[in-house]
This record gives structure tokens, C-alpha cells and sequence, in this order.
């Protein structure tokens, strides 16, 4: 039987798009963008979550879904659909300005269509390429600068493919000049921008092409060809994992939750508990934005909102076992349309699996040398999307002791641009000769829906200051409390890290017998810049909720993203700053919060042509006083009869095995 | 043939301490603490080092070792001896107020002691304990709230074991009121210090001990009886790692330094150098300070140095295969003397071995569907200490493309005082009825001493700023850039986590033919609370470098501890704030690092018995246009022949073979 939290089949996709396309003429034209189960409403859905713990008969939530598509090419329209009894809720044609997302078909007809329009063919021909060269495209979202435009336009900027003609020759270096912008579905030509590459704003016409060596990064042809020598190290489970996964249903050492591909965030975990207490109600990646530093247009429109314009889910790898995850991995699928509405699904697009990590505790008993100690093993649910140029790794990570944390590694190739050789800018990196990389930002938005021990929670923030000094009780100076702050009403929290400002949810009615304090869990987050550029610019005015770490608002339904529901060519944030108005109090309510993961990345000569993953701040949410004591005193200790590990061989250097059974009471010789 | 850098061999370490006994009358009682290897004068190795690489002769430099001991119970003095040679160099009694390391078999001593000491016997009768109780003490280093004071003294904090009476009962969880303190060696009694287990400074008198129950973590008494099954997860490595260790020496993946266990630091790295270029001439845990936030007597002189005052190192722990290191491990053993200066082998306090950390890099050619990643192997070399109630695990981690990790993670039990039941203050945290855990900081000091590409280098921080407004240059406000200042003078670099302030080291002899900039690698750290109490405080005369989070001062021979070489019960901090006077410029000079990684620790009861790692935030030592391009692009691809991981079974939910082969250029269905 279908859980309300269940993932969107295939079946139900298709019958939310033939049930739209029914309430269309044929003249309409219908394209779809995206197709997606909506989430239950809160108020039902905790009825029967309830219902299920206690074994009780469970509530009907008829399921529903959002439909989005265009019509007679130009049109954006929202349908919302009921799957469980087959009708159309609502359907509506969006207002002028809101541009919906685009399909990745889309993007790659618009890149094929570029490389036949003749407008583009005459500025290629300009170039003058020696024979052998090919030129690629990459179109781009467009982004904002003029409040009257409410076409669908896209840019698209122009590469080349290196004499080698391979097909998987790096054009990100070898950028053109140029960068024809289009109307998406009629192919319109719109206008040809040209492309700075001096050290100021000013562009030239197009001249002949003078040629540079590119740098690749596909192994047959990166040049690397003497490989370095690595020995497997291979994950054996030989009992199998210690999880148990029924549809989208996880069970891990305590843990119960579920993990819900889907076409906009990637995926989203719902209900989550841990040793029978509730923790989380809902999280996922929000919305994310990449400001680039370039001042110039046409750059200054370079700014992507890669779950709104495009969806992470839609643009999820596949991943592949052993490459993407180790040991023993369970996938999902991910289900999104195509524009006919036919369902695409894209395989293995989240993993899990089992990891270690070092060590979760150890003590040793200095006077009888006897040591105590466990390893920490983690679950980890990763997905992995491509937007174009870059790679997102996104793991939510589990541990034995009650903690979640959010990790995001950022990899893939640099988006760059043209420069003349020899000269160098402030705003970006040389990362090959011609070949510019400017700074940018990667700002994620993950919203937090907290359920300590129940719904209603209170977020606090607690610094920690030195005393009053030369007093009766500090006669040293040394002294120094912790103070808590609450936040009554819906905003955001400064960050404050000279004062080791540590953000709290808690519910204020659960009283933890051990401290005497209301129990509660931490964000730990380290202080991060936000983002850049001026308040009044279009870059911090569509994307607000990266102007703070940490939002707090109270539960809406349908209040899911961070910067609104729509944010292609956006002319304002319609997300969590919007939210917050009209809110009073949130103390002691149903609340939620947002919280933004900072990356200013000043690229390195070394993230070219394939950039290193760069691990952005993690995201770690663990119980403070949630539990009477360490939680994780139940798990078994580390004994080498269990992990058996092996010497190294000093002698010829192949490992031998050890003796195994017991080793960790070992005393010091 | 041996190394300067070798560690230091018993036999040497025996030499050592007889040359000193030979030079002292029986009647001195000569009583040694602490014994190792003194660095070789740079200048001397830098030249043995180019020896070394070109293949030339190599210079002979004397094995030197220093010799810390104590005549007469009380004069601390301080020898060094050339090892090669076999003579004293130099022999002083040190000053006045100088009081040395104490030696972790004498803690023990004082530690029996003071359950013989009659005062002590007649407190705990007070007690009137019901019969089967236990009282177990622990000595803890004296801390400092005297200039007069002189003599080498121990606090030794009380504790009871429960009815259990088991050998391994955690006493942490009965604090007792009244703390004696004593004469180190000549054990004579100097006071007893109550201990105020209120909301105020007051202290009262010893009464009969109101009964309460031990919270105990070993597992046979902990009270869990049912484990939560966790499967095994084995690192297998049947054709053996990849990297290979040859006494003191390692290379691996193309990095090449030696790994030297010592009695003070734990290990130092020395002489690391990656794809044949210079990186760092040495690397090690330099100091740390562990200053507490209840600011009643007695607690205002808990102020552990861990590595001045007693030696990391000298107190590591054996590790054990399988338990606190997995694979195919390579083990290192550190030397320490005993107080007659025999040498004492710790087995295994270092481990060394390869662990696989999620993926490296990844780029999905969305054309062709094709993926190029490979995975991220890491390499780590790991110390565990235990400080009496206290566990510090310290990880060296070296990646594939360049950059090296300094990860911390605290664990252990916390150190506890008494309080009333039913009460609470701001600066701790009830962990058990009747137990404190006040809150403390731990701020750990490392010492870089960089290479780069040479030992003339430069320390510089980036900013990353928005662009003058509404210019020609930045019209839409969008524009930043990065803005590089030079650390002309030693001194601090201040934190500014809102600017992405971003501390380098780069030699400004070597332009990066990519960037057109100097080489160079980033010292990446997020911005932390710093040391609390005032600036009178002993707290902090005592550690200046805990003050700010990097330092930067100009290389001095045996100028290597932050805080100075002598910690224990020091009036103020003699080392980095100290090697600052008199220096001139240090702008492409033979600079250093110290830098500051700091935890401000607010108790959890989670963190009670024994503490779920509290992993500090690391200190990333990486590449910043230190290579023309990504130096890992020449690692293998992943792909599952390699990696052998197979599908989670939904049916029988135990693990079954996938097929094996490449899998890594599967195309989204």
C-alpha cells in the first residue's frame, strides 16, 4: 500500500500529464517542464504519522501532484492534480513575468539549434578555425537585469573543441568571444553579445581565432600517461549492510526515515526518528545560487538558482556502483517528464550505503590500561547532479550517536571566459592561457523541519562570554557562562562567531531529566561570508535568503523554497524573505528553518580541468541534552575479530594477517 | 645508516641519561622526566637534505638529545648530550620558577599516595561511607595563581567508585567535595581545598556522602544489555597498500616525508615534499591549553599544557589493529624514559594506513552521458593521547591532489566537580545527578614550518570585497574581487570570516606559468572563539598563542613549542608571543606558522560517560596555484573491477555480486 510520503511512480506521472493535456486543445500545444507529488498537508499528514505509530486504521490522503508546462509556446502554466480520484484541482496560466523551469531536453535542442542559425554560422566563419576545429555551445539560463522582459530567453556561450576532435574534449578551454542569446521554444535570435577579455568592460568585434593548446581532463587524452599506482581497497560486507530499506523506507541503528527522490530538491527525507523520538519532520536542499564576481556584462547576468531553474533531481547523474558509492549500496530512482509528458527515469540517481569513519569514542583507563572504544560507522544517502559545467555532491550522513550531517562537495569543471593571454584580473583566476575562471559563490539553502519530541519547538541561539570580572564569585578572570537568546519572532539570527554563537531547536515542554533543560538539538554551523554584492543589485535581490546563515520561520504548507517557487529570471525573492511576513510569534510553535551553506570560491590554478572536490562547511545537526546520556553505549566495541585488519609487512610489503580476536585492552608495553 | 631525523633508538636514549647520571653524585638522586632528540640546526639539515636529493655525499650531523631531570627532589635542571660523540654539551640547573614536565609514573605515585595520606584518610572518614564504596583521586597538574609559588605542586581531585566496586567503575561520576594538595616527590601535604558544589564560590565542610548511582560507560556494567547489531565492514587490501614506510620514512601516491614519533609532540612530519616539489620542511602539535570556565577555587587553576606539562607522546596510547586503525596498518612506537632513565617502548602510538573518503573528482559530459571521476584515497597518520580523563585523537591526513589535513577529535571523558542535585549554573552543564561538567575550551597550537617550493616564503591573506559601485567597470554591483595584503612584520593575522579572509604562504620567487602569480598553498581554517578570560587573567598570560588563530614569525632553531618550553605552572606564555621580540621584517624569509585551532566546549549530556568524538574544525593545508593544473589527473578512475561493491538485496537483504567492469561512463536510461 502506498505511503503519502511515497515517491511519484511512473503510472501517476503519466496520469497527472494525460489528465492536463485532456484539459487542453491539441491547438494549445502543451510542453511539460516538470511533474512532481506534492506533499501531503502538514495538519493531515501528522494525524497519520500518529495513526502508524500507534497501529491505528490510517487516515485517506489522496495524493497530489504539480504540473508544469507551457502552452503555445510562450505560456507558463500550473496545474495541481488529484492522483488518488484522477482530476484536475487547479490549473492556471502564471502572470506575465513568471518564467517556469526549463527542461534539459530543451537546453541541448536550443544547443543543437545555435549551431545551425546563421546568424551564429556567420560570426563562426569570422574565426577563420584551421581545419579540424569544432565549435560547441553550452547554453545558459539567462538571468535578470531588465524588469520588462518576461520572454523565456536563454544565453548561450561558445566554445571550441581542440584539434583532437574528441568528444570528450574539453571546450570549457577554449572559450570564445561571442555568446548569441535566444527565445527558448520559438528559437528566436534575440541579440549576439560579445564578451570582454581585457581588463575592463570593453568587447571587439569578432577577429580571427589564434589558436591555443586546450587542457583536458578525459584520460585516454589529458596527457597523463604513466598513471600512478593505487592498490584496491575494497568495502567487503560479508553479512551484508546493517540497514534495511523497504521502498522508500530506511532502517540504520536506531535511525527510521524516509528518502523521497524527487525532481526539484534531489531528493527530500521525511519522519525522522531515532531510538523511538521524533527529531526531524522533513529535510532537503532548498534552493541554491552561483553569483559570479565578473562585473561585466554580459556576465553580470551569470547567476544560477539550480533547484528553481532547472531541478536537481531532473539533473541527477546515475550513479554506478563502485565508482559513486562503496561497499553494499541500495539505489533509487528518480522519475521526471519529458516534454510530452512521457515519464524519464533516471536510474541509481540516490545511493546508500554503510562507511566508517574513525573513531566514534575511546577511553582508556590510564591505571589498568584498559580501553574502551567504538568506531563510527555512518549511513550515507548521496546524490549527485550536473548542472552543465558543475558537479553537486550532496550526502546526508547519519551517525550512531544521534547526528545528521549535511555535506556538499563541489566538483565538475569551472565555468570560464575568455581572457587575452599574458594578462591577469581581481575578480577571477587564469586557469589556462585564454582562459578565465572568475570568482563565485555557491550558496546552498537547506530547510530544517524540526520535530523535537513533537511540532512544537522554540529555536535559541546561545553565546558563550566571559563573566563579570574581579567579582566574589570570578576573582581571576577566568570565568565565562553560556546565555541563550530566544527568537520570538520569524527572521533570521546573526552570525556570531567570536562568541561561539551556537543555534538550537528545542521544545520547551520536554524537560531533560539529566540537566534539568529543555531538550534540544544543535545546527552547528561555522560562520561563512554571505552574498556578495550590493543590496540593490538583482543577484541579492532574487536571492535574499543567502544574505543570512540561519532563517527561522514558522510552517506553511507549500513554503518549501528558499527563494520562492519560481526563480528563473526572477526579479525578486519570493522565498523565505517573503515568508516572514505577516508572521508573528514563532516561539513555542510549528517552525522551520533555513539554513545557508557559504562557499566563496577563489578558484585555483589546480580546479582546472576537473576541480578536486572542495568540501563546503558541513551542516551538523546533533542532539544537545536531547538524550539522558551518550546514546551510542550500545553499540558494539571495535574488536579486530570483527574488522579483521592486517600489518603491514615491512619485510616484502604484502599485507599478512594478524592474529585477530580481542585487541583493544592492550596495555602499554 | 641513520637519519637525522630518525627517531630517537633506547640505546641512544639509554647513552643519553647515563651521561647525565655520570655526571652527578648518588647523593644528587638524579630523576629524570622527560628525554628525546633535538632537531639538527636547519641551516645543517637544509644542506644535508640537497645532499640527499642530488645524490652528493652527506654531511655528518650529531644526534643531539635534550635531558630534563630533577636533583634533590626539588632542582629542575636541564642537560643536552651529543649522542654521536658521547659527551654532555651543556648541564644547568634551572631557575628559580622554572618547574619541568612531570612524568606520568610519578603522577601515579602521588596518586597512591594520597589514599595512604592520614589527612586524606581522616577527610574521607568523614564520608561515613557505606560499605562497599571505593575512593579513587586523580593528581592533576597544579595551574598557576601565585607568582611566589615555586615548588613542583599537584591538586589531586577525589572520587568514589560505586558499590560496583568494579575495577573499571567510572569514578567521573562521583565527585567528591575536598581536593588535597601536595609536593610533588617529597609528598609533602600542603593544604586541602574544598571544592563549592553550589550556585556561589562558598565550600563547606566534609559530611557523611548522600548516596548516588554511578553512571557507568564499560560495557559490561554500563546497563545495556542488548547491542544493536552491526554488521562487518572490512577494509580489504589483498594486493597490500600503496604506500611503503621504510623506518622512518614514507612515500605514498607521490608524496614522500618522514613520520617521527617523540615524547613531547606525539610525531612530528618532516621534509615533505609532493610529485618531487617541496612543501613543508616540518609539521607537528606544537601545544595546547585546556582552560576552564568555572571560575571558583580551586577550578581556576585547571589550565592543562598536555604537551609542555606531561608530553603527548609520553602519553600515547598503544593503538590496537582493528580497533583504532583499519586495513593494512603500519605501526611506529615512541621512546620514553622512565624516572631512573630507562627507556619505555609505547607500542603502536602511531598508526599509519589508507582510507577511502567519497569521491575526488567527477564531470558528467551531459552530451554523451559520459562520467570521468575517481575516488578519494586518503592516507593517515594517527596518534591517540590519553590525558587522564581525556582523549585527544590526532589525525595527519594527506590527499591525492596536494593538500594535507590536520583533523582533531576530542573524546575521553569529561572532567567533572561536584554540584548539589537539583541545581544548575550558566557556566557548566549537569551531566549526571550531583555531576558537573563546567565548560572549557580546547585550543590546540600546530606549528608549520612551510617550503614552499623553497624556504624563503611569504605569508599573505586574501579578502574577498564587492567592487566600487555604479562604475563603468561594475554597472550592475555585482562585481568582487579578491584583495591580497603581505604579512611584512611577525605577529597575528586577524580573522575576518566575513571578507573570506584566507591565510597563504607563497614564495614570491616562483611565478605559476598558469596564474602568471606566485606559487603558493592556503592554510584554510574557519574563523573560532579564541581564548576566554581577560587579558590578566593567568589563563591567558599563560597562552598568548590561544589568543589569536595564526601567527606568523621568522624560523629560530629550537624555537618550537607555543607556549614555551617550560608550561608547568609558568607565570606566562615564553613561546610564540615571546620569538616575536626583536624580530624585523619576515616578507620572503624563512617564515612559520603557528596556528590556533579552537574548540569552545559547552558539556552535552550526550557527551557523558565517555564522548561521542567532537571532531575540532581542521586546519587544510592545500595547494593554491601551487601546480599548473589539477595534480590528480593522473590517479586511476574508478570503476567497480576495482572497488568490488555489489547491490543491496531487496528480497533477501544479503548482499549479492554485481557485475563487475567498468561502470563509470553508464548513460542516464
Amino acid at each position: 500500500m502506498t505511503h503519502p510520503f511515497d515517491q511519484i511512480t511512473t503510472q501517476e506521472l503519466q496520469a497527472a500529464t494525460k489528465l492536463v493535456k485532456d484539459a487542453h486543445a491539441a491547438s494549445d500545444a502543451v510542453h511539460f517542464v516538470q511533474v512532481d507529488r506534492i506533499d501531503p498537508p502538514k495538519s493531515e499528514m501528522v494525524r497519520y504519522l500518529e495513526a502508524e505509530k500507534e497501529g491505528r486504521s490510517l487516515p485517506i490522503i489522496p495524493r497530489r501532484a504539480y504540473v508544469y508546462y507551457y502552452t503555445k509556446q510562450t505560456e507558463f502554466n500550473k496545474a495541481i492534480v488529484n492522483l488518488t480520484y484522477g482530476h484536475v484541482i487547479t490549473k492556471q496560466r502564471m502572470p506575465q513575468g513568471v518564467v517556469g523551469p526549463v527542461l534539459g531536453d530543451d537546453m541541448v535542442e536550443i544547443e543543437e539549434y545555435a549551431l545551425r542559425d546563421p546568424i551564429v554560422l556567420a560570426e563562426i566563419a569570422k574565426l577563420k578555425l584551421p581545419t579540424g576545429y569544432d565549435v560547441r555551445c553550452e547554453p545558459w539560463i539567462y538571468g535578470t537585469d531588465n524588469p520588462k522582459e518576461d520572454r523565456l530567453l536563454i544565453q548561450v556561450y561558445m566554445y571550441l573543441i581542440g584539434s583532437n576532435k574528441h568528444v570528450e574534449s574539453n571546450h570549457y578551454s577554449l572559450p570564445l568571444k561571442f555568446s548569441p542569446v535566444f527565445e527558448m521554444f520559438t528559437n528566436k535570435f534575440v541579440r549576439m553579445d560579445y564578451l570582454p577579455a581585457g581588463l575592463d568592460e570593453k568587447t571587439c568585434e569578432t577577429f580571427p581565432w589564434e589558436e591555443l593548446k586546450p587542457v583536458e581532463y578525459f584520460p585516454s587524452i589529458n596527457g597523463e600517461d604513466t598513471l600512478r599506482e593505487l592498490k584496491p581497497l575494497i568495502y567487503q560486507q560479508p553479512e551484508g549492510p546493517s540497514f534495511s530499506i523497504n521502498g522508500n523506507a530506511v532502517e540504520w541503528q536506531g535511525w527510521k526515515f524516509m528518502v523521497v527522490p524527487n525532481a526539484r530538491e534531489g531528493f527530500a527525507i521525511y519522519d525522522v526518528s531515532f531510538k523511538g523520538r521524533s527529531v526531524l519532520y522533513r529535510l532537503a536542499l532548498s534552493e541554491m545560487t552561483v553569483p559570479y564576481g565578473d562585473p561585466r556584462a554580459p556576465y553580470h547576468r551569470k547567476q544560477a538558482f539550480d533547484l528553481g531553474d532547472c531541478g536537481f533531481g531532473a539533473n541527477a547523474d546515475s550513479l554506478a556502483l563502485g565508482c559513486d558509492c562503496l561497499g553494499v549500496v541500495k539505489y533509487l530512482d528518480v522519475v521526471r517528464t519529458d516534454k510530452h509528458g512521457n515519464p524519464v527515469t533516471i536510474a541509481h540517481s540516490v545511493c546508500m550505503h554503510e562507511q566508517d569513519y574513525g573513531l566514534l569514542y575511546k577511553h582508556v583507563n590510564y591505571r589498568t590500561g584498559t580501553s574502551v572504544q567504538a568506531r563510527r560507522r555512518e549511513f550515507v544517502v548521496q546524490t549527485v547532479a550536473t548542472v552543465a559545467n558543475y558537479e553537486y555532491v550532496v550526502n546526508i550522513v547519519f551517525d550512531q550517536a544521534g547526528a545528521i550531517s549535511v555535506q556538499v562537495r563541489a566538483t565538475g569543471i569551472l565555468s570560464t571566459m575568455p581572457i587575452e593571454v599574458g594578462k591577469t584580473v581581481d575578480w577571477g583566476t587564469v586557469v589556462a592561457p585564454g582562459v578565465l575562471a572568475a570568482h563565485h559563490q555557491h550558496l546552498l539553502s537547506f530547510r530544517i523541519d524540526p520535530a523535537i519530541d513533537g511540532h512544537k519547538n522554540t529555536v535559541v541561539y546561545d553565546d558563550v562570554v566571559t563573566m563579570e570580572l574581579n567579582t566574589a564569585l570570578n576573582p581571576f578572570n577566568v570565568g565565562f557562562i553560556s546565555k541563550r537568546s530566544y527568537v520570538e519572532k520569524p527572521g533570521f539570527v546573526e552570525q556570531s562567531p567570536f562568541t561561539n554563537r551556537a543555534f538550537k531547536v528545542i521544545n520547551e515542554l520536554v524537560i531533560n531529566p539529566t540537566t534539568l533543560k529543555p531538550v534540544g538539538y544543535k545546527i552547528d554551523m561555522p560562520a561563512r561570508q554571505m552574498i556578495l554584492g550590493s543590496p540593490d543589485s538583482y543577484n541579492v535581490k532574487r536571492a535574499k535568503f543567502a544574505t543570512q546563515q540561519l532563517w527561522a520561520v514558522k510552517y506553511a504548507d507549500d513554503e518549501l523554497y528558499a527563494a520562492g517557487e519560481f526563480t528563473n529570471q526572477s526579479q525578486k525573492d519570493t522565498g523565505v524573505a517573503a515568508f516572514l511576513e505577516n508572521q508573528d510569534s514563532i516561539r513555542n510553535d510549528d517552525v522551520v528553518l533555513f539554513a545557508t551553506m557559504a562557499l566563496t570560491h577563489v578558484p585555483r590554478a589546480e580546479d582546472f580541468p576537473v576541480m578536486p572536490t572542495d568540501m563546503l562547511p558541513q551542516i551538523n545537526i546533533l542532539p544537545f541534552g536531547f538524550f539522558e546520556k551518550n546514546p551510542a553505549l550500545d553499540i558494539p566495541q571495535s574488536v579486530n575479530s570483527f574488522n579483521k585488519s592486517v600489518y603491514y609487512d615491512d619485510s616484502v610489503q604484502i599485507a599478512v594477517n594478524a592474529a585477530s580476536g580481542s585487541c583493544c585492552s592492550k596495555e602499554k608495553l
